[in-house]
């Protein structure tokens, strides 16, 4: 049983806040339009903080990681005690997120949603139902009480963050692209050709094995049949981190928080999040779109545009923070701009 | 006559520094590749700044205003006097350019290359040959003394502008787009249709009327035929504000400044600056691509690639100043990341 906030409403936008900031917009001294899609990214915000000056200064960084038993079938590039060095890194401060994060003034957290980290590393909070997933090519992967677990994990992390103006989620597991392709496969009813990428870095041969063990995994579990449950996915093949947040984004959703989606893992728990509370879609703003073959799909799954595109394919949370400073552009346009009238411009016939 | 220093060689790219960068972003604690363009531009700015630690901390912005005599045919949505009244919008602080500025920490220098303004405005730099370009679908909008004196007008921001990381130049002029149009197309050797756009916002019709005045002009001015230098097409069709730029981005370039590209009009000013200066080309860094039809040829024909694609269209250097933070976040990364060595982050096989 999932707990039962999950399924609770998310608050509409403000349809009266957002009408107000296009109001705003047309008078501020430049062409009608022409500051194009950051002009929407500016109104949609205002609707969605309900405020007539639309923020994205105060933006905690959220980082879940998690281990996965499906590398023991030899899925990803990298050997998987990757994910606990790495998430030292992150605290020591030399990942590329944690450099992100002291450019752009954010908080980093990184929580151990389940990896295989035997004791607390120090600088990282621990909230975990057990170590790594199981090898979702043998057995389920987590029960339905650790997928409970994990949501909850989630949903923890947004009340630490405070009143964040916006909030972004990255992630760390070696193996999780795996585990991500086989929900997104699974959510879109579709094979994992289409949904399986290189990671890390796998060549042709290992994304070959790689689309093999999932979609196999996905008859496995009986996932290629139509009327399953989000939750039969995520207990079949989840991830701990993947699904912490999924967890996280209703919990910011519900608090009216926007959250900036980065790549491909956080949009697959984004897609399970609209999937297990549809209201919480409109919170999601895209970032970027990487280079990992099937993100393209789930963003266009979940209707959402990305601001960038840049081949980037490094999680974290690192697209987000990296597209961030448009957001926050967005934002000082719209509310410091002068008007026609203040600046006595002639506006257009 | 161009003045002398106009055709005089930009230095190389220091292939030794983009080897460094190349190698040490080869051993930052990420997958090989995974920071896609970002990677390529940290190095590529280490190479064009010869140093190990390459940097866009340091960025002022330039702004160059001019008139158009073609604004007599009616080819803009907006009044002549737009133009004065922006540049006061800029000094004041009220523009989207100096919104990001102050959001970035930019000194924002304006620069009356050539408006119709009969007596200096206060907080801006007057640098021009004459009020405004004569209607180049009655006459050359220019004389080759202008044209020089134009040039000589970019450089001389250049050497005002002390010893920056990367420079941005942006414009200021109704009617800009059209004479952009119209020297993109001599340049180019292509008709009118492919590089005509809506500007600040003129309908299906005003465009078509846009288009027809740039293509009598250039027969008129035997533009369409082979063999035309590039100082014939600024003199038959140029505007002073975007002819500055030319010589701004010459000169930067000579100084081994590299310059993050705006938009259309810009893109124009690079094109013909590189066919003045082929060797200025690799100092050039694409910023956006934008709305204005055209752009893209005029990218393409420059080999430039964008970073961002956000259907702007405003002008100002604006397009640059958003894609900024990108590329002082590649900088950050490339220069602060660990080392798999320094985390003690084991690598791939």
């Amino acid at each position: 049983m999932l707990p039962e906030w999950v399924r609770q409403s998310c608050a509409d936008i403000s349809a009266a806040h957002r009408e107000i900031a296009l109001a705003r917009q047309a008078q501020l001294t430049k062409p009608a339009g022409s500051l194009g899609r950051l002009e929407h990214l500016a109104c949609e915000l205002a609707g969605l903080q309900e405020t007539e000056e639309p923020r994205a200064t105060n933006v905690p960084i959220v980082i879940f990681a998690g281990d996965h038993g499906v590398v023991a079938q030899g899925v990803s590039a990298y050997p998987q005690e990757v994910t606990i060095a790495m998430m030292a890194n992150f605290a020591g401060g030399g990942a590329a997120i944690s450099v992100l994060a002291r450019e752009l003034g954010s908080t980093l957290e990184v929580v151990d949603a389940g990896t295989l980290a035997q004791s607390p590393i120090p600088g990282i909070v621990t909230d975990k139902p057990r170590h790594g997933s199981r090898d979702f090519s043998q057995e389920a992967a987590l029960t339905s009480t650790e997928v409970a677990f994990a949501l909850e994990c989630g949903k923890r992390a947004v009340l630490r963050a405070g009143t964040p103006d916006v909030l972004i989620f990255g992630e760390m597991g070696i193996g999780n692209t795996t585990a991500a392709a086989a929900i997104a496969a699974a959510l879109l009813g579709i094979g994992a050709e289409q949904t399986t990428g290189s990671g890390t870095g796998v060549d042709a041969k290992g994304r070959a094995l790689k689309t093999r063990v999932i979609d196999q995994a996905l008859v496995r579990h009986g996932l290629t049949k139509p009327g399953l449950s989000v939750e039969d996915v995520l207990c079949a093949v989840g991830g701990l981190e993947i699904i912490a947040i999924s967890g996280a984004i209703i919990a910011a959703a519900q608090r009216r928080i926007p959250v900036l989606i980065d790549g491909f893992i956080v949009s697959v728990a984004a897609l399970a999040a609209v999937r297990l509370n549809p209201s919480c879609r409109s919170y999601l703003l895209a970032s970027h779109r990487s280079a990992e073959q099937g993100h393209r799909l789930v963003l266009d799954a979940l209707g959402l545009q990305p601001l960038i595109d840049l081949d980037l394919r490094l999680g974290e949370g690192s697209g987000a923070a990296i597209a961030l400073p448009l957001l926050r552009l967005a934002c000082a346009l719209h509310n410091n701009m002068a008007t026609f009238a203040e600046a006595a411009v002639p506006d257009r016939a």
